[in-house]
């Protein structure tokens, strides 16, 4: 069995090629999806059907296009990893955790201990809680092949 | 029929009473629920189980009596109102909202303009986007009255 | 057991009230609910969360207000009636036809015989084929009461 | 991945071919499927079974033995696409939107601007409105490769 | 806690009289629910909205008519009872069978020893098989009451 | 795609044989699943976990184990076959349609018209009625190629 | 709003009666189910349809209509308590709340820690674990009235 | 069609082995997924995730990081075999048991006739009761093969 593992929340630092390098070296067996990490092309995603005159509109295209994506990935995983940064709001990613908790996927959060508080409900419907990347892998290698 | 509305997110100003007393005034078949807005009693929602050393198993323990609460109310509402100040982390509501989202509950987003940028995933999914309480109420008479 | 319709579709003939009507003369035990029929009325009813200038996001904010509604009705119904009338082009209540069969909430289509090709796929799923609201008060009639 | 993509709605034009060419000149990883779409096919389905002497029975049992492939199809797809022309009423390509909708099928319309009022509704729950299949193409091309 | 017990198949006998009489007799906490059990009734229920040629259709028609109500019943139902007597094909009594069993709903099956071979799928299925209606009062009594 | 078909019913006449044939000679993308046929196979396929005394535990018993089978392959097809013969009970073929209407799963029954009036239930939440092999052998080839 | 708490797992201590009285005189909004807890009631539940000659077969029809009861009131419960003894095996109780976890029921685990060690995939699903009835009234209390 | 099979609960036997060697012996079109049967790995599995003072959330921790494992793959298999040794408490096996009887899994129970009785709620809900490895073989390949 393959194990797909959707990768969500934060885009500024290299978590998410972390993880992936990590399992492509133990060689497991698993795939990797994402939300589109390109912030640019992610907030004109819909630019491509009309422009908007206000923010709000646009965001709004923007976020139904990507939620075409992002939805179908997230109900088609095995496994979900959602990280929260110590920086801007990443409401999307404590989003997807919702949206996870309510389909009954398995998430593991990756945050730092100083976020423990603003995140205890986000933890407390996850199945673990990593700090960092190396973690996230270790777990993965033992969920996938039992090792 | 009694629509049940679960308010959710922010609960340092007032917002509650406020969408409250408006739909009490115009006698709204509207029935109010939510989760333990007293921060300190949630916070310690678990402490009756056992003292904890750990910040992190204190916050866990509390946060999972809290969803006791909380995920029957929003598997039980009709509609939700999740609302974002404009401090805190508030990763709580986004979770709230995309529990919501998942379960096919309509919900309304309450909050200034100025976040609309962070919020565009949570406000793609709602079914409207409110800035005061006043519209809220608004729009639940709206919806439960057809007036 | 009271039993819950759901009559969805054409606003400019009276078939709501005759349908109604028919059932309280025989006092069925059937509660009836509906979209918002006055057409000015639902076409205005996001307007309350701000005006828009093009029409594409004025009738979409109105109608995610108007589905908080009709979504969350269709879901409480035993049974609905879709009306089709003759003129226009009714959209919405094919779509509320979709919703249902795919709910497996039973419905009852209502319409003349002349529209009876366009519609095959909409009376294919549903229970019943009825031309006259009489028709429809003798099926909840015989459906509720077993006489 | 490969994703699948359900063509819904009009059958008088070659948008369907618009769309599969253009997403096979990007080389996108999209499987489509599609109702009968030729005609007469299509409304003599059910013939095999025997002749009827009504014309609704005629489009009931030819309606009903096309769902078996129609309602397969959209539940096995990923998202949908549903065209809705300037002629004819098209009931179907609305039902077919109210399936997604109910199965939380992410659907994109795809109509010209001077049908946005009466399509409202159907355009409220879907996640993009294109005009052109060109646009169509551009999204599945973002949504499947993150490009 | 109300029961609702929904009683389902043979129409010959009296047994549904007897379940009832017992079930009032001890005031068991425990409503009936049936499909309309006059055979003439029940073979005429979609007359009134137009006479047919062949007995196929004529079939049908009532048959989906009948199915509102009995559909409707069975997913209200938290038990049901399945009568197969002696005689007939009663096709219908072990359909009801299916759909509970799918439905996960717990079903008691009533017959006689004789049938037990042909009928071994549907009390595979079943939660118990009773041989007189006093054997299903008297597990009615228990499941409700717990005495 | 391929699609799968399950057979039900019947175990006395080729039919299933006819279908499979007529369905390889046109190449179509179908396979075929079943229930054991074998009469007595079948009767005794609990017996390897010891003797009953009383028939009623060993059909019980055997119809169990033929459970695990027949359910999983109806919950993975896409489309069922439900035949009926004129002779015998049978009432596992009707359990079967049963389990596929509450399952949304389409199903086409085969049937001689003199038994009509007793499936009219089973026939009503049919996608097709057929009365010969070589019928559902062209359903087959216009739903699963369009031709 | 009431809230139903199905009481689940051991019958020789009075924990029961415990939550009962604590919930009882702090007025909580709460009601209670149950299996039966009658010992010699429960394993003779099936004989009313018949002695049986073997052990298993008594056993197992008993447990089917017990099941008949139980099932029902786990699906109709808020939240749950599963009581986990010292002594015996107690299967049935890790049973119910696998059943509890499936249905995504929130539920609360009442045991000692001597035997956390084999309780930790029940209590890992669980919402929270106590040791004493009381705490389990103080959850209940917080729960349902927010104090 | 490959089944795949997931074996559950005791782990001081070699059962699972001779159920696999059996089948491979009758190449059986079986995959067999298990839990992390290494006590020593399981108990540890949430380590890497930083060390526990208190033994309670060092289960709690590797509890979950195991649940990942295997809800995933139960929610993934056709049929489950679960096994109960003489030995320990098992609750693990039984929860497992829980989950599939929800989620409407199919399972087999393995063991001795000594513990039909604690056994009988399992028991009741499992589709066959098997003594020894080599009639779950028996029964896998009657199951798959039809042979």
């Amino acid at each position: 069995m393959k194990w797909t593992v959707y990768l969500s929340g934060e885009i500024h630092t290299d978590w998410r090629q972390q993880i992936i390098d990590g399992c492509q070296a133990s060689k497991l067996p698993v795939l990797f999806t994402s939300a589109v990490t390109d912030h640019e092309a992610s907030d004109s995603a819909g630019d491509v059907l009309g422009e908007e005159q206000s923010n709000f509109w646009r965001d709004h295209k923007s976020a139904k296009v990507n939620a075409i994506r992002t939805r179908t990935l997230i109900r088609n995983c095995d496994v979900a990893v959602v990280r929260f940064g110590t920086k801007y709001k990443q409401w999307n990613a404590a989003f997807d955790a919702g949206i996870c908790a309510a389909l009954d996927k398995p998430y593991i959060t990756l945050h730092d201990e100083d976020i423990v508080h603003p995140l205890k409900e986000v933890d407390a419907s996850a199945m673990a809680w990593a700090t960092a990347p190396g973690q996230v892998v270790e777990l993965l290698k033992y969920v996938t092949t039992a090792k």
